[in-house]
Formats: structure tokens, sequence, C-alpha cells
């Protein structure tokens, strides 16, 4: 992907590159230019990539970019095409480029670029509550309202009819239509992600952002974190209660229903018209089909397909779950 | 019951109720006026009840409402005073019902009456931080103190001795004398509740409030939601730690004890001495009885009887859950 | 312990001290003044102690106070230097007297001794932002940053390049060096800890403060509750994600990584490189090794060793808990 609001520094040269990943090559120094860090489909031939486990070995094959980040023992899946770069640990030397490329998504201190709302643009257009502020790079549809001391700092796009409750938090996010995020939410942070480090943990980069579909409700005091190299997406119609906590890259389908205090680790994907009791907990990097129920107090901790029930820790088929616990 | 704090939009003739539940009756069009919509205990001669489980036929037998929202499969147990009107999903049909009636209890938008603290009434009588706002429809008894950046939106009535903390939000709640709410709260916004309709979700009304008897403390980052159709209840010297989520009609009785991050899911009922652990989960529509222990981490998906100490997933005996789990 | 923020009231006399306990002592009525109350270990010859537990009976025995809250089936441990005062609830006695030592540190209400930070000493050292709002007694480093709304109430030590977001709350607590706090978070409030009574509970009083050491990151949402008789500690590199609730005393390491939504129950001391996935919940008065590893959603109610990986509720060997429930 490319950042849709983090400021791409680059391009940088390959030497440059080099440089940053501590890579000494003897043949390869050159002041050829490289634009972006991008997946391994998404890259193109100014770009350089990253691939790091096995499994994605088919796509690599076919990749685009001229350069990529690898280990010793995955270069031979890259097309003669693209030229490896061999490190020790693929994700942190990644994080270290992508940091290098874009500097401005590490860390979120707050936005001092804000503006009070009654300054800006917006003054006229939208219905807001007292002590309102407004960072650069924001637009709002029609008909929309900001409750009290909500802070939408940079980088944010609100559709049409949202409504949004006050002492809320909202930067690098996409809010589409006749979205309703009530009070008390932090929307758009950087993700809990870090390569830990007992000098200092190092964060890395979250160039991603929030998107939230039409007609979804996001209730108080919830979290919902922007990706890391992808997005975090609510699908359209879906609800969620409060005190729910979304982690970075989650992806949560259409029509589906939220129960509160859930939390949904990173990257994990969630289907449509699934429903969700309060408490559950999604592990990370699982992959929930359509359709699915997940009783309210579960831990779920691997892939649901589409239409199951389930319960309990870990969550397994609900009626199993009751016959066995009675 | 009647809404404390939501306008009646009615009286409405029968003629109009008909037309918005989509019922064609040839013999009923009638000028006859409705003054309110109540369930089958409190209705009177003029007003319109719902019926929608057989569980309830003792008191739909006695109802006083001259008409009733019902299925056909119910309506024989109605008495002959009350004319049914039969529709496919009663609950649905009450919900439209009940939102002509008090269209402004469905959405919890930002409330844009509130003015500066020290412009109202409240300005000597209350010892108060910097940018508090209130709303309409307030009183505040003495020696209270309301935190920095709180907000008190309309419809609240707060007692003597009260401490709000700072950054929290209270809207259509009753608190009565020497209540302790801390920090980052919302109270009384609606619950979660609504019927799912793929093309947008309807919310139901929620004509509840959120009532908070003497001596409570309310820990930082709690959410406790106002009922729909009966109130959302807090006995008196009960005590939440931080981070719980009380949802909307659950009552919990006098002298509980509640520890952080629990999580009470709607319409459930609470005794008196109660002790609930730490993240301990309970779900809907249960009753749970006086003297009752539930220990930390629990999921309790049953009603429990007094004095019982229960403790797991789902949540069973304390001393059989240990014996089991050794 | 000494309370590094509170303010002690005394001495007092021994008399005094008497009336307050309800202890009427035919030979012992003196003038004699007492300094402080202080743990067992702690006490000096001015001061009085409490002793509640046989466990503690080798460090009564050296007790270097000259007075001891106790029972009588504990006074013969202590040494003939120490004056029994035997009460029927040690805990709630040490209580009462301790709150008259520190009448401050029993309630939190709002600090209204606050000030706009751009008439404070810290407007031109401190970037900040809209609404910031300093307490008494506040010391900031260099190159820190504070966000908007954000309340840093009395009693507060802030170190050299500290990030702190906005509508976050902190009082008494010490925060060393490049330490982050997110959005909407509560530290620094007194624990969840009284003496439960039907005609309103009886607070006890929070002495402690939060420490939170180098390089830490705290989450959106979090609340860190200040110690009792001890303190609050987060070790130096720690992360905690959003959500987290750490109830008071709690201790944690250094070089731990704790996901959303955990909770850790008071007085629980956790290791270095210690790892604990989302939504588990610690017990308190728990001690957790070095390099443990705790699974998410895990329910942890007994101590345990270095090393071990756990899961589960109760938390067991991670292969056991995933082999049982295959």
């Amino acid at each position: 992907m490319s950042s849709a609001f983090f400021k791409n520094n680059g391009p940088y040269t390959i030497l440059e590159i080099l440089n940053c990943l501590n890579i000494k090559i003897e043949n390869e120094v050159s002041n050829r230019k490289i634009n972006d860090i991008k997946d391994l489909f998404s890259s193109n031939e100014n770009d350089i990539t990253f691939f790091h486990s096995k499994k994605y070995k088919d796509i690599a094959n076919k990749t685009k970019a001229s350069f990529c980040i690898t280990t010793d023992a995955l270069r031979n899946d890259l097309p003669e095409t693209c030229t490896p770069l061999i490190v020790d640990n693929v994700l942190f030397s990644t994080s270290k480029l992508t940091a290098k490329f874009y500097p401005d998504s590490i860390n979120d201190d707050f936005d001092n670029s804000v503006t009070d709302i009654f300054k800006t643009e917006f003054a006229d257009n939208v219905k807001y509550g007292k002590n309102v502020l407004i960072g650069k790079n924001i637009s709002i549809g029609s008909n929309c309202l900001i409750g009290h001391n909500t802070i939408i700092e940079k980088n944010v796009s609100i559709g049409d009819n949202c409504s949004i409750g006050s002492n809320t938090i909202i930067r690098n996010s996409i809010i589409k239509n006749n979205v309703r995020i009530l009070d008390n939410c932090v929307l758009g942070k950087h993700g809990f992600g870090f390569f830990p480090l007992k000098k200092g943990n190092l964060r890395y980069p979250h160039i991603g952002i929030v998107l939230i579909e039409d007609n979804c409700e996001i209730g108080c005091g919830s979290t919902i974190d922007r990706g890391s190299m992808s997005n975090t997406v609510i699908g359209k119609n879906t609800y969620l209660d409060n005190q729910i906590h979304i982690a970075h890259n989650v992806k949560i389908g259409d029509n589906s229903i939220i129960a509160g205090q859930v939390g949904i680790a990173g990257s994990s994907v969630i289907g449509n018209n699934v429903k969700i009791g309060g408490q559950a907990g999604i592990s990370g990097h699982l992959k929930i089909g359509n359709n699915v129920e997940i009783a309210g107090g579960s831990g779920v901790i691997k892939d649901i397909p589409d239409n199951a029930k389930v319960m309990g820790y870990p969550a397994k088929n609900i009626r199993k779950f009751l016959k066995d616990n009675k």
C-alpha cells in the first residue's frame, strides 16, 4: 500500500537504503532511486518490498519490485528482476526502512496544529460543541455534528450525516456517511506494535488508517487503532458497543454486531453478519467467517468457518461446549 | 412506565397509530386519542400496550389498556376491553410506535443546549472546575463538586454532597446523595439496543434513565447506559471499580461491590450484598440473588440463587470449579 | 513508608491516638507524641505500626516502633519495647488512624488548585495543547509534550522527553524519562479499597503513588491506581496497550509487554520480561515470576514461577491446557 495520509520522505537511493539497513554489497552501490516501500503484491519497479515467510512465496515469485528485503533462505523464490537484500530479521529491517520513508508514522504525539473549529472553514457547516479542535487535512461532509471537547486531529475525512460525540479523539481516519461515534473514543492512533529491545523498544511504523464504512456506530470509550502496513476497517452497518478495543489491521465485515468490552487482536479478519457477545476476545491473525456467532466471554484462538456458533475458551462448537460444561 | 425525562409527543389518534404500524383494520378507524405507550401492567384506559410472549399472559389478562400490539397467537389472552392490533413482530412494532411518542429518545447526539456553568444558577452553589458545561432541566443539591471538562447534559438531577470527577459526561440520570462518580465516565447514554436491518439498523427508543442511589461510587472510565422501557439502577452504597460497563435496564441491589472491568449485559438483575470479582461477565436477562459471590473472570450464563459462590465459565459452584480444575 | 506526596497532619499524642481507636487503657494515658504510622519494617521509635497476620511475626519481632495496633493473639510476637494496642480488626483500626494522619489521601475530589498551563512556569519549557491544566507541586523535565485537555493535578513529577496525550488525568505520580502516556488515561487516583459497611463503606487511605520508570508506554484509556500503604510501580521499558487496568500496589518489572484490556488486581507483583496477552486477568496478592508468558484471556489465580508459560482459567501450563482442550 501507499499511505493515505503519511508523508513519504523518499525517494531514496539504493545507497541510502543499504546504509539504513547496515548492508554492504560490493557490486551493488548505485544512485538508483527508490520511491516507496510496499508489500510484495503492490510494489512496482521503482519500489522496494519485503519477503519474510515461505507462505508468501507465490506472490514473491511475481513481485514487480526491483529490490526485496529478505533472508538467504528465501532469496531463490524471488524473480530475477528483483535483487534480494539479505538481512537477519526481515520485519525489523523493514520497520527501520519504513520509518525512514515515513518518519511521521511512528509516534502519536498530540497534534499541535489544531485550531478552534470556529476559526476554520467548518464553522458554518458543522454543528459543534464547546472546545472542539480541528487539525490539518480534514474534510467534513454535510449535516455533521461534533460534540464538546472533541479533537479531530490531522488527516481525517468525515462523510455526510455523521454524529461524533464528546471527548472523542480521531486522527488518520476515513469515516464514511451516517456514522455515529459516541463519547470518549480514540480512533486512529498507532497500534501496539514494536520490537522488544532491552535498551528501549523499537516502535514500528503505522502508515495505515482507520476506515469506517457507512452506517456504523462505535460505542463510548472504544479504541480503534490504525493499521501498520494495511488499514483497520469496520464494514458497513456494523455496530460496536461500549469499551471495545479493535487493534491494528483488523478488518470487520458488514452488518456485524459486537457487544461491550470485546477485544480483537491485531490483523484478524472478521466476516459479514457476525455476532460477538460481550467480553469475548479474538486472538491476532485469525479468520472468522461470515454469519459466525461467538458467545459472550469466549476466547477465540483459531479460525472459525462460516456459519459456526462457538463458545468457551478456547472457543468451540456451542453445543459441545454447553454439553461438556453441564 | 412514563418517561421521567423524554417528552411525550402524543396523544395520537388510533388512526395515526394504525398508520405508524402499517395496519389496516376495516372497522376500527377512529379518532380516539391515545396518550402513551406503556407496559401491560402500567397501562391505563387511554394507553396502548404490547404483549409479545406467553410468559406475560397473566398480566396481559388484566391489562387496563384499550389497545395492545400483539400477535394472532396471543390475542386471546387479552381481556375483552382491550383491542388487539396484530403485527408480525411485536417488539419491532412497539419500537416504531414508541419512537413516534418519544422521538428524542432514539439518538444521543451531543447536547448543544449546554452553557458554561459560571453563567448558570449553579455558579454560586457548586464547586466546579474549568470548562464545566450544564444542560437544561438540571438540579444540583448542596455541597457538590464537579470536575474539569465535565459535561452535565440535559435531564440530570444530582443530590447533596456528590463529587463528580473530571472529563465525565452525564445525561438522563438521577443521582441521589453522597455519590462519587470518578473521571472519564459516561452515564445515561442510550443502550446497545436495535433491530438489525441490512439497510441500516433500527435503534429502539431508550426512554428510561440511570438511577444511582445514595452513597454509591462509580470508578474511572465506567459506562452506565440508561434503560429502554425501564430504568438502569445502582442500589444504595454499591461501589463500582474502574472500567466497568453496565448495560441498559440492569438493576443492581444495595451494598454490592463490583471490581474492575466487569461487564453486565442488558436487563440482568443483581441482588443486595453481591460481590463480583474483576473482569467477570454476566449475560443479559439473568437474576443474581442476594449475597452472591462471583469470582473474578467468571462468565455467568444462568440465574444464581441467593448466597451462592460461583466461579468459572460457565460459572458454577466455586468448590466444584476448583476441584474440577486442579 | 512515609508518603511522598500526602501531608502528614501529625504528630499526635498517644491519648489522641487511643481516642481515635476507641481504646481505653488505664495505665497508658500519655502525652507522648507519635510522628507517623508506618509498616513494621519501616517504623522508628516515634512511630506507630500495625501487625495483623502471623506471617509477619519475624518482622514484628524486630520492629522499632514503640506502639503497634494488633490483636490479643499476636501481641506476644512484639518486642518488649513495643506497646501493643489491642483492637478487634487491625486493618480497620489502622485505616482509621492512617486517615487521621493523612486526611487528604482518602478521597479524590477534583483538584481545584489547577491553573492554565500558560500562566505557569511551564509555559516556556513544555510544548502543550489547548486547555491544559497544572496543579500544585508539579515538576516537568525538558523536552516534554502535554496534549489537549490534559490535567496534571497536584503532586506529579515528570522527567525528560515525556509525551503525554490528550484528555488524560494524572495525579500523585512520578513519571521518569522518555515515557509515553497516551490519550484518555487516568493515573494516580486512589485504589478500590474500603471496608464494606452497610451505613456507608469506609474508604481506606491511599498514601502511595504511581511510579512509572524510564521508557514506558501506557496505552489509551488505561487506568493505574496509586498504592495504599506502598506504591504502584511500572518498571523500565514496559509497554501497556489500550484499556488496561492496574490496581493499587501492583508492581510490574522491566521490559514487560501487556496487551489490551488486561486487568491486574491489587498488590500483585509481576516480574521482568513478562508477556501478558489481551484480556488476561491476574488476581490480587500474587507473585508472577520473570520471563513468564500468560496467554490472552487467561485468568491467573495463583503464583507463577519464573519462565513458565500459562494459559486458561485457572491458568495452567500452556501445553497441558491446549492438550486438555483439544
